[in-house]
């Protein structure tokens, strides 16, 4: 197939923010593009050249809008994935696949596909219902403490719970859940692995990953992680499995944990571009968005080496501040070197709300970290 | 003002190329933006918030545009100028100032700045019709060869041409023009300056240009330019005085020569993101489109320096074909290290019609260049 034909159509399902990303690459490469969002004010609406709105979980919405386009991808994992196998029934080139989709969206089935595969990840116990977790701990079959994790529809540190005594399970979902074992861990690392249609693989450098403490959602993102080469290959060794394993087709990213005695576990993947690849737009040879659409549309897959060390902050909404977004002293933060900032055009702020990322290159890596604890402690996303 | 306020908003004449690179940036910032093009196929005009058709030369139409926003831009320099006076007589922020367009607009006009203002340049004469050339070169007041530049609306190799005899002036048009000596020089070089509301200001490196020799039109853009450091030095003090001299806001490309006996010319400038900067995007701190931003919007500019060496291959349509566009062989030029496509998204080619250009980067510059030239003996832009 041409991809660079005027006849070409590439859909989107997700119109969020990483779509918008993965647009402003389509167009380097001039290919015309779709995009179904369940909002109206979705980012993306003003970057495609048609945009549908519509339910991403309903079957007709989905099948339809597929039935249009010549390859389908996705920004966001929850979809409707029986319409993407009628859709792949029919031809259309759907990536990733409604298979792999089908065994990431459930995380007791993502765990289990790891179990499978001999990839490692840490032992866990899955529950049809949140009470039988309950029961469990009652009669001895499950120790304390755990992480619970929601089996759907767990995003941004939504969905994951640690249980430390039994009556932190108040107020979890009643439904399908995994209890999984407490690792403790040095690190949490993620790599993002590239697999093209012809399957060619290519393996970003490992990231480190910061998470804020209470809202357990990333602070710093590290390019390349402070950690030594030997686990710095066993990491990209695992995530390359894990690819090739789902026999992917489009950007994985993989999250993970360098335990204690340098071990590296399985935390979850996401079949898409991702958080933790959002310095690579500054920082990498190709930037995680072209490098998708790289391997969605087998074209060569692109350098994933960096120019530079680079940081990425995310912007997330201040405590106490609920409204009309302000990002106070974002003048200051562009005064430093190589900080660049992503503004993701959310009108309303709530507390920690990702309303953005920072991305502060360097040559010098240590450098770059003392200027994004920097921009991290001036700039504030507060209300009006 | 508060320039990351959903009130803010922005307008750009012009929704060609450069507009729409410009667009993508205004994302990064979540800043409304206005366009106004003659052409309802603009590539700006899904990229922006607002899309007016509108002809950029009637008073009426760009004074009314205006209106609508707090800051005007440009990416191309035919736009009615009296609208652009009008409208900072009301308070709207214009950048380039209508006065600098003035003077830019017209190459005699522009060339006698630079005399006023000390600024090197080629020996000129300017000349009210085509006519008076031909008399003046008769009655030996004009001595052959020399370049006959139209003063109005030139773009890429038109309105530039090398007189030798006098028959080298049949068909050219009757108007305005500048007959200007021929320097023979060992370079053409360019620096963009950025200067922001403030009068914060600085250079990008100086980069050398190959020009296509029947088509006058830039073959190679080369960052750094391959000259010694004097030289280099020079340029940038050129091209810094230039942007003061116009006191100007916003980015100034300056294109220079660098004579034989290693003295600079001003050759001619552009007052917006330039062709001789989209190298920026991915070899630079800070791209020339998010540096433009940066200066009409007040904010700090970002660095300049580069992260890696970096050529830019213009594409152009190939001689022989006119019709639907093929990038032939563009597979082929993305496996190869460190290139990126920039397509256009033109749909009819035409020889040495502009369709697109290829960013080669790379840490060392040599290698870059003989990537380059694999990239530009590969790809082939013909008709289907």
């Amino acid at each position: 197939m041409n991809y660079f034909s005027s006849n070409f159509k590439l859909g989107i399902l997700g119109g969020g923010q990483l779509g918008k990303m993965l647009l402003y690459n389509t167009r380097k490469f001039d290919i015309q593009t779709f995009v179904l969002d369940n909002s109206d004010q979705a980012p993306s609406k003003i970057a495609c050249d048609k945009f549908v709105k519509g339910d991403l979980l309903d079957f007709d919405t989905v099948y339809n809008f597929g039935k249009q386009v010549d390859v389908l991808t996705i920004e966001i994992e929850n979809v409707n994935v029986d319409a993407l196998e009628q859709l792949e029934n029919e031809n259309i080139k759907v990536y990733p696949s409604s298979k792999t989709l089908r065994q990431i969206q459930n995380k007791a089935n993502q765990k289990l596909f790891y179990v499978d595969h001999n990839l490692p990840t840490a032992p866990f116990s899955r529950f049809a219902y949140l009470s039988e977790i309950e029961d469990a701990i009652k009669n001895g079959g499950l120790e304390l403490p755990f992480v619970w994790k929601a089996a759907r529809f767990g995003y941004d540190g939504n969905g994951v719970k640690i249980v430390r005594q039994l009556n932190d399970l108040e107020g979890l979902p009643a439904g399908e859940c995994i209890a999984e074992e407490m690792i403790p861990f040095k690190n949490e690392l993620a790599v993002i692995v590239a697999r093209n249609v012809s399957g060619d693989i290519k393996t970003y450098p490992v990231v480190e990953m910061e998470f804020h403490p209470e809202a357990n959602q990333v602070e710093y993102v590290i390019c390349p992680a402070r950690i030594n080469d030997d686990v710095a290959k066993k990491a990209q060794d695992v995530a390359l499995k894990t690819a090739e394993a789902f026999n992917h087709v489009g950007l994985l990213a993989v999250e993970m944990f360098q335990t204690q005695d340098d071990q590296i576990l399985i935390n979850e993947v996401a079949p898409r571009p991702h958080n933790s690849g959002h310095q690579t737009i500054e920082a990498s040879f190709t930037s995680q968005f072209e490098q998708h659409l790289r391997a969605i549309l087998d074209l060569p897959l692109g350098e994933t080496k960096s120019k530079v060390g680079g940081i990425m902050v995310n912007l997330v909404g201040a405590e106490g501040h609920t409204g009309n977004v302000l990002y106070k002293n974002i003048e200051n933060i562009m005064n430093l070197e190589g900080v660049t900032p992503h503004i993701y055009g959310k009108k309303q702020t709530r507390p920690f709300r990702k309303m953005g990322h920072v991305t502060i290159v360097n040559e010098d890596l240590s450098k770059a970290r003392q200027i994004a604890e920097k921009v991290k402690n001036t700039i504030q996303v507060i209300s009006e």
